[in-house]
């Protein structure tokens, strides 16, 4: 699959960081920076830019920050523009300086459909600093369809750059994503669409897939799929993809070698059955991080009772 | 999805049995068996039937030849019908008794494109006893178009049951699916479509349901995924995902908590980089496991090469 609009969007140390609190050394992210630039990679997203009064820099790595000084300690100059993800309720609004003075282009802003006019209100004061601007709209498998509508429809009047279906509990699968694909592009003209999959099925990469041949061009990635739970679509698959000779998927491997297979058995993303469960049920994977710590016990068709006899977790 | 047409079989000893010679001890095959039963899967695939003057027991377990005795040893009447597995030139004709004298339903023949007239020698022969009969076509994204056109053809002429859609090397990927679906069907009218799935790019799943939503009724898949090299597409995201009320999801549940957890970090089946690399290449996995062994040695990005620049292996 080659359209050169396509772009390829890193997420390995903001949303792997979600299963260590972003406790990545910085030898790690500036080798991780370098191989993502090495391999072609649009855009790397270093990590959540959170309010220092709100989390404690004592409880959290630097990538849970994301200061600009930081981000200059791991980065060089390249072609592969940096991103922050941005929480509503947990940022700070006089946290931001101007586009050109930072080393971050693009802010993304996750948000739930409830959420959406806290997110425009957030995205409207980041996007007077000059930064590219996306809002992910978290969760969509969970929203009301006239909600998301609605929402949809204020996203349009704004002049935001990036909108992303974000798959947060990994229960969606083709026809779903091809149903929300089209929506998404019918009701956001002259904006770019995004896709965000997570992995409880075994489906962030088919579903990326089925974003690219419905016309989404922004696609996430991590390295070795790192990410909360069951993780996200493998760099290293979607580069092998996409057939833009752009792309070189060997800095991805390497570092797949070096660091990523160790961690892996570390901090336990992937393929797990409570987080198979989780996405079966359309239920967010706390519920599967928590069994996977031994808070509920017992065995997976218990944990499969419990989950199905909640409305929501 | 639900279509009382579809049909799910469980691989998991006959598939998973090429990750360690079959050397299932007959405890675990009656669990699974009694586990896959319990869950509503229309098959059981125990294994292979190959020729013991080919093979020698002492050198496999009892699942590489699957003889009615053995069967016999770890099943009782259900409503789960038995198969297994025959491989072109490994087969004793002699093998075979009538269908209503053997605890098997379903014989399946594994073959290549290039070995269509001797799979439909052996088919009619075994098909003679009495016994559904399935042709399992291996490596097609290999096979020259014209050649598999003639195989197709060459089968619709047959009274044999079933003829699958093999993607042994987790290459394809969505519209090669639908591609290859749509010419099973309308080349084989008459007969029920299967797919079987490997996992090496974490399309198996997905792949699956791409074959559902083509027409494909019956369903290869294996608990946990087990199944050589990356594996099968895992039976528990298979029924979590059909909706017909037969199937229970939480037998094969406890069999993964029981069993399968453990022999995956024996057996390493699964998504590991080496798979992923001969399936974005389109290659036998074999070039991985020998790699994961240690026999190519060096570096996955070595190994990518390597293989980019071989014509075949």
């Amino acid at each position: 699959m080659y359209r050169p609009e396509i772009k390829v969007l890193d997420c390995t140390i903001r949303d792997g960081g979600l299963m260590n609190d972003w406790q990545f050394d910085y030898e790690l992210v500036k080798d991780v920076y370098d191989g993502v630039v090495r391999a072609g990679a649009d855009y790397i997203e270093l990590g959540y830019r959170v309010d220092k009064k709100m989390f404690s820099p004592d409880d959290f790595g630097p990538w849970r920050f994301c200061s600009d000084d930081d981000i200059r300690k791991v980065t060089y100059e390249s072609d592969t523009k940096i991103s922050v993800m941005c929480d509503i309720g947990r940022t700070d609004y006089d946290d931001f300086r101007p586009a050109d003075e930072s080393p971050v282009s693009l802010f993304r802003i996750a948000t739930y459909v409830k959420d959406i006019d806290k997110a425009i209100h957030l995205g409207k004061h980041i996007k007077s600093f000059g930064y590219e601007l996306s809002i992910n709209i978290m969760a969509i498998s969970h929203a009301l369809e006239p909600d998301l509508d609605e929402a949809l429809d204020e996203l349009a009047q704004t002049d935001f750059d990036y909108v992303y279906l974000v798959d947060s509990f990994g229960y969606l699968y083709s026809e779903q994503i091809h149903y929300l694909a089209e929506k998404y592009l019918a009701k956001l003209p002259g904006k770019t669409i995004g896709i965000h999959c997570h992995n409880n099925q075994q489906l962030a990469f088919a579903n990326t897939i089925e974003g690219i041949i419905k016309g989404i061009n922004y696609l996430d990635g991590s390295i070795f799929g790192i990410g909360r739970a069951a993780g996200n679509c493998p760099l290293e698959l979607l580069m092998g993809f996409l057939k833009n000779p752009k792309f070189d998927i060997r800095p991805i491997f390497d570092l797949i070698e070096k660091y990523f297979i160790a961690l892996k058995k570390e901090l336990r993303w992937g393929y797990e059955t409570p987080y198979a469960i989780t996405g079966i049920l359309n239920k967010h994977p706390r519920a599967a991080m928590a069994f996977l710590k031994g808070v509920h016990g017992n065995t997976f068709s218990e944990f499969y009772d419990e989950l199905l006899n909640v409305d929501d977790i």
